[in-house]
């Protein structure tokens, strides 16, 4: 590899690394909180990375053909901080990292993609930094063989600790990395043999680079704190077309005299002897936050480096027939979902009494051929989750064109990858498992919302609908429970129109995740006209009172047909029932209170019916209102045996209306 | 090993283990849904492992010292049910076998240990199975050093296919129980090369004998049809002193002439014509449900070979100087929490102004000396969880008495491996991690609650007040939904005297599990009385009004100081404001209406506070009420920014009241 003319083989190497070492302890010091000992162990091996491998510009922090650097070990922050702050980037200021971990600075507890170009996605819980890298590397070899090398050609580097190694997500992760042969993913391990509890011996004996070549990676290993060894590791994890694992071995804090190699640094300020100390034994007599002025310089041209890189890459763009495409896909630029109306009115002209599931892939297959970003995917559940059109072949190490994933029986790793190709950017992914497993990757459902990352999941078989699989696989608390996650929508829509709207506002929504929970179950098409997109205001009139207006019924999905029913028992008797559909409680949340009280006027008797937990439906029934669902677990049964057990009949619900009138 | 008179060496096995296909195909076939593939691809294996080596016996399915048998894969629900019903076990009747999947049959779609003895815990939902097996395991060493090999000296066999082994939850466990070097765990790997979308080739390319070697496993292979290699590799595994991984080279749905070995066979019935050729292939020319007589005659021997042990193990129990203790232990029997009556006499004595979490571990030192059944651990945040207490001495392989579990950065795991030691029995395990991490465990805190486990989840730093480490680490919905789950007693005390009546809600309950959710920061003792358990009710009147009452303030946790400074606020200005104390929603929802009304009387302004999702609480205050908390992610700074920012201020609370009245 060219080495720049003034990098870390130079005598400044070590004084370079010391920069972030002391930026980091300073930083730690200053805000009483934080965790100095990773920045100051992997200090070395990432001042190597970034001053001779990583492709970047500060100048342009967005440059998509950048590598892309992700933290894993995200409690590492100031390692990134001080990184992005020597190199030249516009953020974080050195005013910012004197406010590390201060309400408002960017420099966060741990790195925050939505307050700091530069940190490529959200890190800190374990393991996810790690799997969404795998996400950044699908999408760089996807675009990659969709545009071609002058456009998309470049790596993405991981830090990440031992404890992004030993989650569970690690395994899918790395399972799915090596099943596809993404041998531009290189992970740089931070082996200090230290966890917060003490010794990793503590907890774990296992060989960590025989299960990643167990898992199809190559591994190598250097010494983290020789630079010549980390570079040789380095350059071989480049040469290999296996997806690397650099073993770096390191001590933790190191720099700190006194408590390095120790769990004594993992979490806590060095306190203010200990910095003292460091800063004797490192020669770095600088005050705080205050980088000497060569030291600095030489970082600055680390920083320089890419320019021309990006330049030529910039002219390789401007001269390629495919530069509004690719730069359209890139930016997340608005996309057409019309062809979704023309298939909406297809389903009004003839309309489809079927699975909210499959009418999820009818109306997937009316998309994904106009829309390439689309990238689908299962967790081993394409024929039940029906995520897979005709336009969508696999994608595979032979074929990386292929717009759809086999991600295995990795719920959480096909979430935290759909993570990193959202963040990576060009690729809008959707991907498929039951509701009830939601719960395993509801940790990177969470990531989806805090990152404001464009992925939709698709969760089938959302009730006990699913009948005689029981209790272990029908969703209760799932819908309820994902409607908590700030920033995430979650849709349930009630037949095909409703599913069809429900993807045009998921495939639209440019600033977080969309969540579609669909039927097993066939349901009859209630929407009979759709001259606007009516899901948009997550609660709308699907059906008027005839009768004077007594009751108002509020339902979701499966159950708004069985609403429907209800309100016909109730007019045949004289008593007006308006059905209410709420696909999204969190759009109608967004309208203003006078349409909610139109929709829901307290002076009717306001009911839900959802086939899950009845709470949070007070806010939409009142406290007087009535509350139809389960909230004790689901049973093992036929699916109309099991609807007549919990009470989802429309003759038990119109009883217990009627006994409330 | 000895093998009983007329087992799997005679020319009965194949017949035996066809037994076990019919069943698994007749009974699908009548259900109309189902797995046929693994029993019928696993039914050879299964039937050596019961006919020769498991110990077990119908008669007593509760016998403490019986060998564990778990089906991980548990879609393969009808090979437990053929193995129950065919050894003698009082259920399932055929019956109950031909009502496979229809509601109230003990045979669910998955095992449902809450309704069939013999399924020792519930499994369905992949690689918990195993993942729990590991607990049971921990469990059975741990009774074994802390009683003797007189009364527990038995194994855990698990079945697993490939979904067990590909999901994140596998790494974590195979980790955990290579660590500790659970020599008696066996797992048999049904290794049949097929997942539902198809080969395992579409989506894996993991070498997994080499990823179970390198977690400290033995590892062998059979050929998973020839009774004899099955045995030989039973008999390795069972001799070497390492858990062991069997892999099983089966073909799924063996048996079935023209689908075995496809995924055809996975999860649907076999078809009228298929099931006929499999007779035929079979030469099994009984009717649907029937099993020949010579053959059932078989299999009851093989189900009476474990009485002989049995009743020498009774003896050995009746004559031992511990029989009282260790029968009390395994029955779970009432325990008695007295020493938290008078730890918190003490605490009433000379208040306490501390965490929640700080509460929490002067509790648990009140009480682990008294109740060695107590067996905690921590997801590697021991120093953050205060879960360790000076009786906690660690359980280690070489000292399996320890009660002190270092699980590891696997919160997943933690939580499987303590539903398996609950269910073992003998054994209630508590673990503590943050409490957002209840996330990545949140799959197996759902099977704690279905299962009934005693389990106690020990969740701090449960709210914005974990501070400076930001978002990624903050529980905002986390408490909310916890709540959803079904049969999960969720406690937030507010100060040292909930916590420790908590606990004793907790440790006391029998019949499911408890979660602690407790604070990071220091909270001042608010109450000054304890004549009875306050807690108990879920919610009370912690401070009453004494200005006329027009306010009632409902808080939890960290937030109930806060509500108590806002009531002497407004009782300054001559506004009575109650204070209630809400530890526990599920318990007060449990009162009858009377008391809640009274709690929280409709007369009043109701006010909630609590830092996180604001959605649940119209329950408690009804529709008009006013709902103070956080309905975005939270921010990285410290504690009282935080508060500030998020309106979560006596100041601001009781501004927004003021303009409320």
């Amino acid at each position: 590899m060219a080495a720049s003319p003034n990098d870390m083989a130079s005598t400044l190497a070590r004084p370079m690394a010391n920069a972030i070492r002391a930026l980091a302890m300073d930083a730690v010091e200053a805000a009483k909180s934080g965790h100095p000992g990773m920045p100051m162990g992997m200090a070395d091996a990432a001042a190597m990375l970034f001053s001779r491998y990583l492709k970047f510009d500060p100048a342009d922090p967005a440059w998509p053909d950048r590598d892309r650097f992700i933290l894993s070990a995200g409690h590492g922050s100031m390692l990134l901080y001080a990184l992005l702050h020597l190199t030249g980037y516009a953020a974080p200021t050195i005013d910012d990292i004197r406010r590390f971990r201060q309400l408002g600075s960017p420099c966060a507890g741990h790195p925050e993609n939505i307050h700091l170009a530069g940190a490529e996605c959200t890190t800190g819980p374990l393991g996810q930094g790690l799997a969404m890298a795998v996400g950044f590397a699908m999408a760089e070899r996807h675009l990659n063989a969709v545009f071609d090398a002058a456009l998309v050609d470049h790596r993405t580097w991981v830090v990440a600790g031992d404890g992004c190694l030993m989650e569970g997500i690690n395994h899918e992760a790395i399972g799915l990395a090596g099943h596809l042969g993404l041998g531009r993913l290189n992970v740089l391990w931070d082996d200090n043999r230290i966890t917060i509890d003490g010794p990793v011996t503590l907890s774990s004996s296992e060989d960590i680079p025989a299960r990643y070549a167990a898992a199809g990676w190559h591994v190598t290993a250097c010494d983290g704190h020789a630079m010549d060894d980390v570079a040789r590791a380095i350059e071989q994890a480049m040469a290999d077309p296996r997806p690397s694992l650099i073993q770096c071995r390191t001590i933790i804090g190191k720099g700190a005299p006194n408590k390095q190699g120790t769990s004594k640094t993992h979490g806590s300020p060095l306190g203010a002897d200990e910095v003292a100390a460091a800063r004797t034994a490192m020669g770095w007599d600088a005050p705080p936050f205050v980088v000497p002025e060569q030291i600095g310089a030489a970082w600055r041209e680390v920083g320089a480096r890419g320019a021309s890189a990006r330049a030529a890459w910039g002219d390789r763009l401007a001269a390629h027939p495919r530069r509004a495409d690719f730069e359209a896909r890139m930016a997340g630029a608005a996309v057409d979902t019309s062809p979704l109306d023309a298939h909406i009115k297809a389903l009004i002209a003839a309309p489809q009494n079927i699975a909210t599931r499959k009418s999820s892939e009818i109306a997937l297959a009316a998309i994904t051929g106009s829309l390439p970003q689309l990238v689908g995917g299962s967790a081993d559940l394409t024929g039940s989750n029906f995520t897979k059109t005709p336009d969508l072949t696999p994608m595979i190490r032979s074929d990386y064109a292929g717009r759809y994933v086999n991600y295995g029986i990795r719920e959480f790793g096909m979430a935290a990858a759909m993570n990193g190709m959202a963040l990576h950017g060009g690729v809008i992914p959707f991907g498929g498992t039951f509701l009830v497993f939601s719960d395993y990757a509801r940790p990177a459902i969470r990531l989806s919302a805090i990152q404001h990352a464009r992925v939709i999941y698709v969760m089938t078989h959302d009730s006990i609908g699913v009948g005689e699989d029981g209790p272990t696989h029908q969703p209760i608390e799932h819908v309820a429970s994902l409607r908590l996650i700030p920033n995430l929508d979650v849709f349930r829509p009630c037949d095909a129109v409703e599913t069809a709207e429900c993807w045009q506002l998921a495939i639209a929504r440019a600033d977080g995740p969309s969540l579609l929970a669909l039927s097993r179950q066939n349901l009859p098409q209630l929407r009979r006209e759709a001259a606007e997109n009516r899901s948009a205001r997550g609660g709308y009139r699907l059906l008027a009172a005839q009768a004077p207006r007594k009751v108002v019924l509020v339902a979701t999905g499966s159950e708004v047909a069985i609403a429907a029913d209800v309100a016909a028992t109730l007019e045949a008797q004289g008593i007006g029932a308006d059905v209410v559909s709420m696909p999204c409680t969190s759009r109608f949340d967004a309208q203003d209170a006078a349409y909610r009280a139109d929709m829901l006027p307290a002076s009717a008797l306001r009911v839900s019916i959802e086939a899950g937990s009845t709470v949070g439906w007070e806010r939409y029934t009142g406290e007087n209102g009535l509350r139809i669902g389960i909230d004790s677990f689901g049973a093992s049964g036929p699916i109309d045996a099991l609807y007549a057990h919990f009470g989802l009949t429309a003759d038990a619900i119109t009883a217990r209306i009627l006994a409330m009138l």
